[in-house]
């Protein structure tokens, strides 16, 4: 398998993580396309994925799956435990909730941020922007990092009492939120420490040496 | 179980065509939240889905499941054929995908435009609009039903060979184009036609009336 993704990137973060977790490193070459550059928006890479985002998993069969849920999922099939995406009905259910609630409040709020309140990729990248909207969704995000603390204080994992992909996409968004300097509000202690926690485990503190560094330049 | 929606509505569409793809309409109770009132955006809603959207399915032990997709996994989850989220590693994450894609491109987009472009649910529910970026999202939806009539082109259904999830998300973003009378553009000859034939499928066309006509005035 092929990942087209930028190293330091908060969504490659997941896919990445997601990689780790399973053991599947070895068997996954990274292909690093440039951010910075805007090489995601160019022809040649929307061919692979129409919406010009990063990560995208191409198959042995030239099949390019985009999404870091649909990465995930896939990856999760390949191979059994640890599990990701959940096992019961109610599990899949409660994680596939979470992961999407981490998206939408968090991790995509301060994406639109980035990209709209703030310079973002540069001008020659960041073609439209409106602030208002960008702004707005900074705000959407510290209220959901507040939501998360009130969740994180009742249990030790977003969807529960096991790791899943429901973590690995707060862990995007605090990851996109560190890049962007918007700091976790003070109160935040839970989320702070699931963080904390987090970070310890190889899949998170290792995933940007996953990759060639020669490859992949900070 | 029950689903708490609204019965017009182009996202609790998604997970009513889900209940009747799987057979689940006897084993499901409506209970509908008035969209036109706001009731969504109520506390007593926000307690049981902290994103104030439609629908949420509420299962007999009382955890509450949000999103289409994680609803759609926990129904996909409950019996076996036909499968709408694949059964293989590549079909699910193909299925992912274009289902999450569907959303991006079409449904949300139409959904954003919906309620920052035009007078949405009205000035109670609309506390803030931003009509610049849901103009940008109206041509988004119109560019993204260009790329699924390519899409269409090529495989009888949106993710390939079988009806899936993916259909059902870009069904949902076609049911919002006619509420808001966004027309597809007239060269989508593929698109138009995948639409007819979906909308012959029982699932797609008695989703209206899955619950109590009385409680669900139009």
């Amino acid at each position: 398998m092929k990942i087209h993704d930028w190293h330091t990137g908060p969504y490659p973060a997941r896919v990445r993580i997601a990689v780790a977790e399973k053991g599947l490193h070895s068997q996954v070459t990274f292909v690093s396309v440039n951010l910075r550059k805007g090489e995601h928006k160019r022809p040649e890479f929307l061919a692979k994925n129409y919406s010009g985002t990063l990560p995208v998993l191409e198959l042995e069969d030239g099949t390019f799956i985009a999404e870091c849920t649909a990465i995930t999922e896939y990856l999760d099939s390949l191979v059994g435990s640890p599990t990701l995406t959940g096992t019961t009905p109610r599990e899949k259910g409660v994680i596939h909730m979470m992961s999407r609630r981490a998206e939408l409040e968090v991790l995509d709020a301060i994406s639109v941020y980035f990209h709209h309140a703030t310079p973002g990729l540069g001008p020659d990248v960041e073609l439209y922007q409106n602030p208002d909207w960008g702004l707005r969704q900074r705000d959407r995000a510290l209220r959901g990092m507040r939501y998360f603390d009130e969740v994180l204080r009742r249990q030790p994992f977003v969807a529960g009492e096991a790791f899943s992909m429901a973590d690995i996409s707060l862990i995007g968004g605090l990851i996109f939120a560190e890049l962007v300097k918007l700091p976790v509000p003070a109160e935040c202690d839970a989320l702070e420490a699931w963080y904390a926690r987090m970070q310890e485990r190889p899949s998170v503190r290792n995933r940007l040496t996953l990759s060639d560094p020669a490859e992949a330049p900070v």
